[in-house]
């Protein structure tokens, strides 16, 4: 709109008065919650011209390292679903026919009944995943209960679709286990869902049958379905080996999410599901399958020739792979917890023993000049080039998530650095 | 929660009201505007046992025949790329740096101006990247103008998002050129964007020049970003040449959609982009990009190996290549504008010269036995095995859109069947 007077427009009323369009605030908070915000943020205050090479810490993508280099198996499944051309067109709204088959087939190893194709539905990724059943689950005046410490894109979808969240703590003096009186005090007639990370992320627990029976007992109580994010299936080192939620799905409706982009150490490539491990159909006599499909009939897909792929890489795949990188997370655990338990201002309360993280609490009492964990992150990063995630990130303050899933070399001179830090900041 | 007494509930207890979750209303009504739903609605009418292939004239979606297969030098870059084993890893927010600086200089071709990479923002397909526009922009009582007819996907998106929607129309007498007037009095003081699609689905047509400058300076005027929809960028083949609306950028910020799916014929691939074209940065002034980074942060991303395969796609592929992509379409555009001429029941306003659909309207006076458009397409599909998207889907109630991007032979013996159902269902 000219003025009358025909004066142009000023700079700034330029850019502040002619639009109608501007931030949308809901998006940033939504946004501001996310690990990738955060280490962005952490990831900038390292110096660039530094002479040191920076070693990441922070997130769980040890993909560009040698050591967690994928299977030539996986790779070769794709390169022969591109070259065949017969996966260039859009998918089917659930996936492909024969990915879903060999996914059902890959969970039902593991459980006592039979997923059938129908029973799964691929995304692009486990984020995806988390997206679309928190958006079908995300009805005004519902709410779900979410483990803290625990995967901020659940809180940042929640956020994004006003679904309300209420946080139960996972108890670090008991292996991370879940607070079940807790999980029972914050239910009530509109909580819809309760989501558990098992394997842990960023816990590097791993949930004993007898508590996860109890789980699903509560949750049954409640009148709640559970979602079991396993995309860290079956990365276990420990003494407690991976169990599905859903062979607990003739307690409660399950509804598992789970990706290639752990266990085949293939983040990049945006494969993930989700799964109703559901044997009474619940979920599907609710209506929440429909709604899941609703949505995923408005949203991207993964890559169709990936998926395309899907059949070989789960069915060829040889267990050396798996175990070799078994032993080397096994490796990198042990040496990751063996340097932590002799730096004075970290404690570790839980040997990792599944996923690629560790929690480890800061005494900022022992520290002189650092006021909390994000403090803490951001002058590693500076001083040291390390990318730690702050607990923050994840409800969990002065504490900090810690990656051991890099190549083991960097991973020495990573916590060497981070232990030197500690020592140059702690009191006397 | 268990019966006092010990009984066991009954079925229907069991499904009805031991359980606090249920369909989610809100997402059921966005995703039934979804072109998927409605198509596999319609493709639910045909004989499964019947004797004749289905012709699929209801998507855009050519990749599956001979005549349409992509560039053997897309799909070795995407062997080349998963084989190097440098992109399994999650890509940055905005996409990986050589992916958006070889698109950024493929669209800064046909531009005034020289876009930067830091302008382009990959995305899983055109489909997420209006997923992401279209929330960026859905502030409360914000509202936008999209196009009748248009692309559903917007709807669907709106929908989900609660952003007001507003139509003005094509005006199919013109070459469904943008009713203007009825554009300036649609806006007010909410109103933050108009959505145009060119070269145009569903309408086969493509922008003038002049018309083009005339809505970006109706845009200026009322304050509202343009958001221009340009994934089948060159595929042209009438007189009017395609022409980014980008080049307005001086006068109005234009935010462009775009995608390998429809020039590479690749939409399984899923990688598209967001580009502001917008010299004066006036997107980046009012934090409109911040909110596209912040949906970016917590939203999945095109596969990382696609993305690292793009500047070799783009650099490589030779102009043989699209010019017989060209040659098919206008064909095919040609044959099914001659074939339909010649259907008493159905007139087509104007003859397709781009993206690889025709709308065309339905004279039910001429038909005995047949209700309105999504009956008509329910009883081609079981009676003929074709499939015709009802106009309904598009807010063009008793009209059809036709995809005339199939198999050249596939294309005779579809439109020969509809040709043959029109008459059998026509008055004498």
């Amino acid at each position: 709109m000219e003025k009358e007077n025909g004066a142009k427009p000023s700079a700034e009323e330029e850019t502040t008065e002619r639009w109608r369009f501007g931030e949308n605030k809901a998006v940033a908070a939504a946004g501001g919650r996310s690990i990738r915000a955060t280490l962005n943020k952490v990831v900038s205050s390292v110096d660039e011209n530094g002479p040191r090479p920076l070693i990441p810490l922070g997130h769980g993508d040890p993909s560009v390292f040698p050591s967690f280099r994928t299977t030539p198996i996986a790779e070769e499944a794709i390169v022969e679903a591109v070259r065949s051309a017969q996966f260039n067109n859009y998918a089917p709204t659930n996936g492909v026919l024969p990915a879903r088959r060999a996914i059902a087939e890959y969970l039902s190893k593991d459980l006592p009944y039979k997923l059938s194709p129908d029973d799964v539905f691929l995304t692009a990724g486990c984020a995806q995943a988390i997206d679309i059943v928190v958006s079908a689950l995300a009805r005004p005046d519902a709410n779900i209960l979410l483990p803290r410490p625990g995967f901020p894109m659940y809180e940042a979808r929640c956020t994004y679709t006003n679904l309300e969240m209420r946080h139960f703590d996972l108890i670090p003096e008991q292996g991370w286990e879940v607070d079940l009186d807790q999980v029972e005090k914050l239910a009530d007639e509109n909580t819809v869902a309760i989501v558990i990370i098992n394997p842990n992320n960023p816990c590097g627990s791993v949930l004993k049958y007898q508590h996860m029976e109890e789980i699903a007992k509560t949750a049954r109580k409640l009148g709640v379905m559970v979602i079991s994010d396993e995309v860290y299936d079956h990365l276990t080192f420990g003494s407690n080996p991976f169990i599905p939620m859903g062979i607990f799905g003739d307690i409660v409706p399950v509804v598992t999410l789970g990706s290639i982009s752990k266990r085949w150490v293939v983040p990049g490539w945006r494969l993930g599901w989700i799964a109703t491990t559901d044997p009474k159909g619940i979920l599907s006599k609710t209506k929440v399958v429909d709604s899941i499909r609703s949505i995923l009939d408005i949203t991207t897909d993964p890559a169709t020739f990936i998926q395309g792929a899907v059949p070989q890489i789960i069915e060829k795949t040889k267990d050396d792979f798996f175990n070799n990188i078994i032993h080397v997370l096994r490796d990198a655990a042990e040496l990751c917890y063996n340097i932590i338990k002799d730096i004075k201002c970290i404690t570790c309360p839980h040997k990792p023993e599944g996923s690629m993280f560790v929690m480890v609490k800061l005494n900022l009492s022992y520290l002189v000049d650092i006021s909390d964990d994000v403090d803490f992150c951001s002058i590693l990063a500076k001083e040291e080039s390390v990318i730690v995630l702050p607990g923050s990130a994840l409800e969990m303050k002065n504490w900090l998530r810690i990656t051991f899933a890099v190549e083991p070399t960097s991973l020495v001179v990573g916590l060497e650095r981070l232990k030197s830090f500690c020592e140059r900041h702690e009191t006397n």
